[in-house]
């Protein structure tokens, strides 16, 4: 089709038509609150479903004759990338017919800061918009965390992604294949998993006396690592209890969910003997003692607030959630540093976390170790080992060409966003928090301010990171590529 | 000896016993100056280099008995590391004795920024000091630079160090085994070229009024990418002429020296067809292109003045040379951000620039191409190439890995920094400007500031990382690996 290469487009139609078929219902499923709640635009829900569910009907019914079921790698690029972009675009429909964000720019860059589980947010007075709007909101990162599991562990290591397939080779227990061979199956498994934590959450939050409604939000916010609160002050307001159990949350969301698997099936100790797990955990609670001392020493804080606050915000950087019950910024210099350099790390490999993930980072931290050791013996083969499995280097290649053009893109991002006029901090601190999908960054995007006074352009840009970002880079890259399009 | 590791103590003594026994006639060097401009310690100059010399000689004529010759790559490694620390440390005495810089700590950070030309300097008051100190301090600079043509021309490539074999592999024209087996003759070679550029420098200077003390000391700080002046306002008082001169042969010093070699004897073309130097020239040229058009527009500054200024400004960072003639910092946030992201970059391998080397960085991107290429055809072997020749998969692997220690060797620094109180501008100028060895960085040690007031621990810290820098990672890394020590 395009110079000449045989695209399977009815097919890419069709999913995207089903995928919007399902968005328009869970557009639907905010009419009760938006119904109880009901201020101005009890309808633009429903206005946007329709639209949304009925685009997609269109799509489905035009492409239902003559299709070809075969699909490849390269309509699997395609379906990944175009999925986020088109259902991000749809998902404006409620901001803009509502009026809640009656800007097309400001919009877009909520939703797909909603879709890619960022939690980057341009609005100024959140608890303003509608209660339907709002959970229209929430649910767009639950919607995210559901495609980016899936995507994770099923779709990207037959793609070949950054290193991802080392995840699927080497991951002791049920790995996709062994789960089930077809990916749907592995979807739903892991899908109700997402939906048991996600209900179970809810529950604990109703039980620490918040209502229905904030309680859903705040758990898909937090199983997505998403990160949009229904608060302006995001989860400060709420009692420590609450916090805890978003503390515990936002830790299962950043582990692999192959290893809630594991776990429910009773077997821990397979869970604890994951390289990748206590690498996360021990980099959790290592990093937050080292914080709650210093608050403890440096702001006289009590004991318990303390450690409360360093392992919320610890943990939320890290899952890359971005829920914040205080104000890094206003740390003693080295702590927000630490918290900067955390918005490297990312969640586990399989996890709704983004970033450069945990796993990337042990295999790189071992090569780098391992680096040495050949220069001193340079005929001997001395391979990186995982879970006491031998890594190919092929894979370490990979990894480290993926942290390379991370690290590229964001240089060359945070030169764009001083381009636009921005301070250091806030260049450097929005292009990291969008690129790694956390959402609260350093400077004028830091935990108490919000996206709204960037640029136009710089919005646009940003959505593109976090796109990005999220799906692991080369699956948008490759469709930039002009390899891509050729035969 | 080292549990149970033969290594050839003797050789590595004798050689330093050698080295000292260089560097004392070189501080000898200094003393008709120290006689002309004679203030308060004429002497000092003579004591150092009598201590300095004996010193070596005793090594020397106690190590003259029954010594083996024969030298294996970890002695290799030993005498890389210790020559640099130890003539740093003898290095400090025409500052201690005289008094200049009556502080032990201060007076190893101001040699070993010399030895390592990087030319970071910890005083307040350059004029102040007697002539004699300040030739001394301009000569360790030179020194250095004689050091690294030879380390990375003819001794890393022998050692396998991070992708410098390729360059000793793959170089087109005079590589070292072709220029002449020994290393002692590549070395003359070199040299030759070293100096001759050198006296050519210091004869234009000349010419443009400069004092034969100034000339000579700046001829130094150029040659060997160092950057200490002999003036507190470093090249800025100078004549447009002179600032022309020290762009020319900035630009010379951070060209691969076999480039010079090639020139010399006429194969002008080769130059041009060899990639990095092509690179290395339109990076600078298209960054001062960008830079003075923001400074007309911006800063209502004169044409030649613009062009004057981006191009010392670029040339300074990029071959990690370091004397200005404007504070960047004080230009538009936009313009030294990109002054920043250049302190990444480094001169040619095979220069006397330190960083990264735009060698490496070039390789990395074609790979990150590549990558995405690999990719869409996963069967097909798809190589990068240099100079027209396939860079084997090993290389690109050990560049990555280097550029990866770089990277968390910069986030470790910076989070060192911060750990000392610094604010983050200056914690991250001041790891990235001597771990590149280039000398001014941002915040409190940008162009018109200095490391006096880093505390102790900090300087010792950054002498270290300008180590790390100079002997490209692994030299030094490779000391602090146990399984080297071991059998």
């Amino acid at each position: 089709m395009l110079n000449g290469v045989k695209i399977n487009i009815k097919l890419i139609v069709r999913f995207i038509g089903f995928l919007l078929i399902v968005e328009g219902f869970f557009m639907f499923l905010g009419i009760p609150f938006s119904l109880y709640y009901c201020g101005n635009n009890c309808n633009s829900l429903l206005i946007s479903g329709l639209i949304t569910s009925f685009s997609g009907l269109i799509l489905l019914l035009s492409t239902r004759k003559n299709y070809n079921k075969n699909i490849g790698k390269r309509e699997g690029y395609i379906i990944v990338t175009f999925s986020w972009i088109i259902i991000s675009l749809f998902g404006t429909l409620p901001f803009l017919i509502s009026g809640a964000i009656p800007d097309f720019t400001n919009a877009f860059f909520e939703t797909i800061s909603g879709f890619t589980t960022t939690g980057a947010s341009i609005l100024n007075d959140i608890e303003s918009l509608p209660k339907g709007i709002l959970f229209w909101r929430s649910i767009t990162h639950w919607i995210g965390g559901m495609g980016i599991i899936v995507l994770s562990i099923a779709i990207l290591p037959v793609l070949g992604i950054g290193g991802m397939q080392l995840y699927a080779a080497e991951m002791p227990g049920p790995v996709p294949d062994k789960l089930h061979p077809r990916i749907t199956q592995t979807a739903k498994r892991l899908w109700g998993i997402y939906i048991i934590l996600t209900f179970v959450e809810t529950g604990l939050l109703l039980l620490g006396n918040m209502s229905l409604f904030d309680a859903l939000c705040h758990a898909f916010g937090t199983m997505a690592t998403g990160g949009f609160s229904t608060q302006n002050t995001s989860v400060a307001g709420y009692s420590p209890y609450i916090q805890y159990v978003i503390i515990v949350f936002m830790i299962f969301a950043g582990t692999n969910f192959t290893l809630h698997y594991l776990a429910l099936h009773g077997k821990l100790k397979k869970v604890w003997q994951n390289e990748e797990f206590r690498y996360y955990i021990y980099l959790i609670f290592l990093v937050s003692l080292i914080i709650t001392i210093s608050l403890i020493i440096l702001s006289n804080q009590s004991f318990e607030r303390a450690i409360r606050e360093s392992l919320f915000q610890v943990i939320s950087i890290v899952t890359t959630t971005g829920y914040v019950t205080a104000n890094y910024l206003s740390w003693p210099g080295l702590l927000w540093m630490i918290i900067f350099l955390l918005m490297f790390i990312g969640g586990c490999a399989g996890s709704t976390g983004g970033g450069i993930k945990v796993l990337r980072q042990l295999l790189l931290f071992k090569n780098s170790g391992m680096e040495l050791k050949r220069l001193i013996h340079p005929k001997a083969i001395i391979p990186v080992k995982y879970n006491s499995k031998t890594v190919s280097q092929d894979i370490i290649f990979k990894i480290m060409a993926f942290f390379l053009i991370y690290i590229i893109i964001f240089a060359f991002g945070t030169f764009v966003m001083s381009l636009l006029g921005l301070d250091f901090e806030t260049a450097i601190g929005s292009t990291a928090a969008t690129l790694g999908n956390i959402g609260p960054g350093l400077g004028n995007v830091g935990p108490e301010g919000n996206y709204a006074n960037i640029p136009e352009f710089g919005k646009w840009f940003l959505s593109f990171l976090m796109l990005l970002g999220r799906l692991e880079l080369f699956t948008v890259l490759i469709l930039l590529s002009p390899a891509f399009w050729r035969k």
